[in-house]
């Protein structure tokens, strides 16, 4: 790394010590970007195990104390939980610490918490592409975010230089970032990830509604299709929840595709229906 | 194999030299299952190319000329193709000589071809779940159908020596066989797999409704749950043209559950989008 560019945290806190907040712990501690790294979280047997395998330094069970002297604070739980830990800790923040978080949605989200932080600290939100259907610590990794795509969300209220020290934070870890409004995020992101996980979700629901039993028949595209359903329903619905009114639209452009393939179907049009896969092709090929 | 178990075809001729197709060819030579194996297809690169890589022994355009004194004749093409072909070669059919498919859909059509197989000579379904979204004889391996599962669909008319060299046929190419009604298999694999591919397609088409430039932001969910929809449209619109009744029936369902979603969102039910995700999480959990 450029040394000029080079970003350090004295004290991190992780706050949700799972796939993402290990991640991020072993991530910043080979790329020596801070000293300390404390965890938080309500599973005390996980935080220890945390510990046990170097992944952090300290934890605490109470928030306030695991963020006390923080400079750097990671929200790394669901997102529905991020409002009333920002809440709890809005008045211990150390003078010039920066909150973000890794949250899969933003919009209203990162109004919400930027509004209680307090002058003198600075909130931007992220959110590293680098999730998966797994969701402990046992999956996490060093390298998960590198070449990975991070958005970061400033909005107009913003400060110039603790969005500079974040997107330094990500780069230092291998990311490729990018800024983005965070409505214009809730917008890309409920069609290309939040609608994919309800239609991953209604799917593997609907094979359950025909007979659950033909499941033992699938085969690696349905296991493909459907790998995502196999992430946690309590993130995803804190997901899904925030972003709804982008999703209910997209769920309703979605149902009409399938409508139209089942017009197509009824009609026994083959010309209509080739044209219809080759379409989705040629886009999915881009990708 | 056990030696009283083993099967042996002296000619075979593959109609469709794909991934399947150059597969079967790859994993009889391995086995030892036949002396010699005919190509046939209307691209003459890809069979030249087919023979270059001791994939096949010889090769046909005319599919006549391919099948004669054939002992075994497996169709590989686009399930919508094995009718004329059948039509074509049952007049020249050896005596004794069997046609199978590894068509992804039996029910009408596994009786339809049937009508059409000569006394004498006979036809068993079946379909081996290893397909991919490759298609070409580049991606073909021998090993293609070890430990896949092979469904077998006889019919109340078939002849049981017949069935029993082709479960001895799939045996011998490692596959794990099962003998399933052709109705029966079309139910299971509308739900488990034609629906899934006319979803995955919907999906990325949806994609495109909204904006196909967000395309390029999408993660590995994105890319897992649409991954099907690379599969050649060619062979797919064939799949769902013939299976379409059970797929319109299935579409239904399918659409309710992501109502049932939809209005989860509307009411903001987050305890109700937990349940539905849970439980189809748990489902997916068994595969």
């Amino acid at each position: 790394m450029n040394p000029e560019k080079a970003i350090f945290f004295d004290k991190v806190t992780i706050i949700g010590v799972g796939l993402i907040g290990a991640s991020l712990a072993l991530a910043l501690r080979q790329n020596s970007l801070c000293r300390i790294i404390v965890g938080c979280g309500r599973n005390e047997e996980n935080l220890k195990r945390a510990i046990t395998r170097s992944i952090i330094d300290d934890y605490s069970l109470d928030v306030r104390q695991a963020c006390h002297e923080s400079d750097l604070i990671i929200l790394s739980t669901p997102v529905g939980a991020f409002g009333e830990i920002t809440k709890k800790v809005r008045d211990i923040l150390k003078k010039g610490s920066i909150v973000t978080d890794v949250g899969s949605v933003k919009g209203n989200l990162v109004y919400e918490i930027e509004s209680m932080i307090p002058e003198g600290s600075f909130y931007i939100g992220s959110h590293p592409i680098a999730g998966s259907d797994r969701s402990g610590i046992d999956d996490a990794k060093a390298d998960l975010f590198k070449s990975a795509l991070c958005i970061i969300t400033p909005t107009e209220n913003s400060d110039t230089e603790s969005m500079r020290k974040i997107a330094l934070l990500w780069e230092g870890l291998g990311a490729r970032i990018r800024f983005m409004d965070p409505y214009k995020h809730d917008e890309i992101y409920g069609a290309i990830s939040h609608l994919p996980h309800v239609v991953a979700y209604a799917l593997v629901n609907t094979i359950g509604d025909v007979n659950p039993e033909f499941i033992e028949y699938a085969g690696q595209g349905f296991k493909d299709t459907t790998r995502i359903a196999l992430s946690s329903p309590q993130m995803w619905r804190d997901i899904v929840i925030y972003n709804r009114e982008n999703l209910i639209r997209l769920i309703d452009t979605f149902v009409r595709n399938l409508e139209k393939m089942k017009k197509l179907l009824e009609d026994a049009d083959a010309e209509g229906i080739e044209r219809e896969f080759s379409k989705a092709q040629e886009l999915r090929k881009k990708r």
